[in-house]
């Protein structure tokens, strides 16, 4: 643990160790909004689960539409909890022996079509660049494109036709093998009907994209992947995720296997948050992935890709907030805590910010901070380092012409996990009372009862609960069908996940959506996860009654 | 400091603490190429400088030229320079206060028009996209561009326009500024003669754009990211630059004030390796980015934006490598160390392998080695982490079936600052030849003496030589002109920067290049580098004779 400090909203270099940052758009400005004004800007869950999605993004500033029919734009609040999952998902990466590079944005046409089922998949949805440079129109009133191309390009939607055309180049022996790449990117897919962070036409995303000498290698990887998106989902945001296979109806388009991690959101709808791809010899033969094999003889090469998006950070807000905003777990959030001093008279307000400096102090188990803090002034956040790596930490939000109301809410809506409220009652008794975002729950301690070790504990616990109440949830809302007839009144009635055997048959699958607009999420699988196994080694098929050993999760997903 | 070990080739994750590492790519194949012909795949830099640099690349498995016309692929070794410059950089841009989000990529064309010269820069290196998806031609063949958009969109080339946009929206009162916002992201400037690294269709960088209250704000941050890049230029990368104003021919397209890193590579050509525009109101006006002032009137923000990219890759490349291959500065270097163990009968290797175990250990200041240390086998490179934060590490190759000549070459092509030889000999006198990076030098010392403080200071001193040479090479090679034929001789002559005095006038300019192809680079400016003063306070224009104040660096750039 490190605490190092630093003054929000001014630039002034003290020395290295103290840093500072600017919270730019995140800062609210003082107003006369009152603490009922503020509530009201969410609306509530259960009045339009879909209006108070957006309302707590807008509230808490992490995205914004652009002028760009479909795509978004994240803000600074939004970015961090992207640099946050990049982070620690990026480290789990290496950790599996991958390393990072980039490929072209732009991919020839003639790339997508030499893999059928893949150019079938995402043809509809490219962004086509056709041309090199604009000009002026003929009125000259308006810039039109110039230079037309010999071959359209398109901004990628995935990167396995470019990808798997480098490796045709770079492979020649068992020797090079394996390849494990990763890529940080942005991709397109033009959508018609958008929403912020859960589907968007461009959005962020990792791919990994690895080529293997052996079946069994390549699948290996597409399951280890699986398991690091799953430890990571939980682990890190604590998302409770089932894992498994799509069926082929939802397999990525040019996919032996797809396997995907899948979360439950609060509305009851299931939510695709990752998923892992065994592409066999499908890309390799489309594109000549050639090598010469311990035996001599000419092979192709076995690949996969797997991906996660900034669709996490939708997942995150709809399995974790509240009708207050914004709910964070501890290990994404950008701000661990913020102190709020409360006092009216100006004698008080200087006991009350020293109560305050004391405290911040002590959270960041650090002492350095009355030597860093002679510029505390008016319209400023304060902030300390809880953990330098991360870039994690503590405020104190010692803006003027702002009401304590506004400050709670200003740092509610925001997700901060813990609030310390200190008043010039509790300066007297040497008390802080300490609210959690968690529930609400707020508790009285002694100051010298704070400290680093303290916070770091509670905010251990929160991160467990978090989990523990989504985990609670879900398992609340998983039903089992044995019937057609139960199976459809879990999907319109409850939502929810619904647990059943399904006969594989496209037919089926198409009846049950169109019936009931609900998908097989996912077909339980022993390889994917030992921790869910299957009800049964077979049942009766939920909708033709006749034996199989295909359990599925049925629901409405995103 | 902290040493942990993991290995390449395999997937073993052990504990936590243990991680593991695949080299992909950049692991040679074993073969009977020898130490000439190794040596030969490099062209040395008297014979041609351009080749040398595209071999060098090629050698170190940096870049690679991709299918789509003009952009590159940056293949793990490459990224992973890049992934250094982004965590140093950020680091710098977060303690000047600055946060990151994401805009979108594409940009409505009219949104270009919007700001003359902005356009006027930018139009014809623009890729158009025109449709939003891909449908089979009339014979069947091919794929061609379906549903025409209303409104071409171009990939950006940069985001002042749509980031000004969102600006617009975000600002209503002086309480809501300043914005300091930074954006890691890829742009698209379509170029007909590329260049790996220095100029491709596609390139990576990151941009800052912040919006200011007053003219006076606005020049400051301007000149702070100036000073932020100079800061980051020489210190991380070693790379000592000139720092000014760039003359109007030169400014960026619609800038009032464009201010510039320059760095002389070893051919003698200047290379602009980082940007700092300040806007003025040019923006703001053409977006109507508005806010209440503190007297109550609207006012136009004042705009900046500053850049550095992927091309840095290159300036590293050409200040630092010789005919040998890759020479790295330790910050950025991935690989701080390799250890070859040479050995040629059986029982030679055991004990080669457990003295090369013991030096990996020391230098890495970790005594926990032999724990992780029983898979060591044929084919793979052992790691250890020298420091965990920025994931540099020292290696231990131990691949069978390669010579150790081989292996020489392939940390050396690689840049790798130090290589550790041990034989059979070095053994039984307890020493290892260590061999420096920076000039080929070899000395001989006792294991004992090689600690990781030793290391550590080994590679500071490598640091600062590596910059000091640079240094000294740009200093040998900037000249003074007092007169026309001075400054055409030199240019043409000797290369390097060229002083001078020199009027304000694009005419001069222009007849500078079209006789010399050299170019101002960088004005002197007393704001941007307090470092590089004038000779004096004014002199005789070079071209004209006339009595001026403006002193300049001429030369042919890249």
């Amino acid at each position: 643990m490190c605490g190092r400090f630093f003054l929000a909203l001014e630039f002034r270099p003290k020395h290295r160790a103290s840093t500072l940052k600017h919270e730019g758009l995140s800062l609210a400005k003082p107003n006369d909004t009152n603490e009922e004004d503020m509530a009201r800007n969410i609306t509530k869950r259960d009045n339009d689960y879909s209006k108070w999605y957006h309302d707590v993004i807008k509230a808490a500033e992490l995205a914004d539409y652009s002028p760009v029919r479909g795509c978004m734009v994240i803000r600074p609040n939004g970015f961090a909890l992207w640099e946050g999952i990049q982070r620690d998902m990026d480290r789990r990466f290496k950790e599996t022996g991958h390393v990072n590079a980039y490929f072209p944005v732009l991919i020839p046409v003639s790339f997508l079509a030499k893999e059928a089922q893949h150019v079938e998949g995402f043809a509809m949805e490219c962004a086509v660049v056709t041309h090199s440079g604009l000009g002026k129109s003929e009125d000259g009133k308006s810039l039109v494109a110039r230079n037309q191309l010999e071959e359209p390009l398109v901004v990628r939607p995935t990167s396995e036709t470019v990808i798997g055309h480098m490796y045709s180049e770079w492979v020649q022996s068992w020797r090079d093998l394996p390849i494990l790449i990763n890529q940080w990117a942005n991709v397109m897919r033009w959508e018609l009907r958008t929403r912020l962070f859960l589907r968007t036409s461009e959005f962020l995303w990792q791919e990994g994209h690895t080529a293997h000498e052996t079946a069994e290698e390549a699948q290996e990887e597409t399951l280890r992947m699986l398991e690091v998106y799953r430890a990571f989902a939980e682990d890190y945001l604590a998302l409770p995720v089932l894992t498994g296979e799509k069926s082929a109806r939802e397999r990525f388009a040019g996919a032996n296997h797809t396997y995907c991690i899948e979360g439950l959101m609060q509305d009851g709808k299931a939510l695709q948050a990752g998923t892992s791809h065994n592409l066999g010899q499908n890309f390799s033969k489309a594109f000549n992935i050639e090598f010469e094999g311990r035996d001599q003889t000419r092979q192709h090469v076995w690949t996969t890709s797997w991906g996660v998006s900034t669709r996490l950070i939708g997942a995150l807000i709809m399995t974790h907030s509240d009708d207050e905003g914004l709910v964070l777990p501890p290990k994404v959030a950008p701000t661990l805590g913020a102190i709020v001093p409360i006092y009216k008279k100006d004698e008080e307000r200087e006991s009350v910010t020293e109560f305050a400096r004391k405290l911040l102090a002590q959270l960041c188990g650090d002492d350095e901070l009355s030597a860093a803090d002679t510029r505390l002034g008016n319209r400023e956040v304060f902030k300390c380092f809880f953990d330098q790596i991360s870039g994690q930490s503590v405020a104190l939000d010692q803006r003027d012409g702002m009401r304590p109301g506004d400050k709670h809410f200003f740092w509610e809506q925001r997700g901060v996990p813990f609030r310390f409220e200190i008043g010039p009652r509790d300066v007297q008794s040497g008390s802080v009372v300490v609210k959690s975002r968690l529930d609400g729950s707020k508790e009285i301690l002694k100051l010298e009862e704070i400290t680093a070790d303290w916070f770091r504990a509670k905010l251990d616990a929160f991160q467990v609960a978090l989990y523990e109440r989504a985990l609670a949830y879900r398992e609340e809302n998983t039903h089992v069908a044995t019937t057609k007839d139960e199976l459809y009144s879990f999907v319109k009635e409850k939502g929810g996940f619904v647990r059943c055997f399904l006969k594989e048959d496209d037919a089926l699958e198409d009846q049950i959506k169109g019936d009931t607009k609900a998908t097989v999420r996912l077909i339980f699988s022993p390889d994917a996860d030992a921790r869910h196994p299957m009800s049964a080694a077979s049942g009766k098929c939920v909708m033709t009654g006749e034996d199989v050993s295909r359990e599925v999760v049925i629901a409405i997903a995103y």
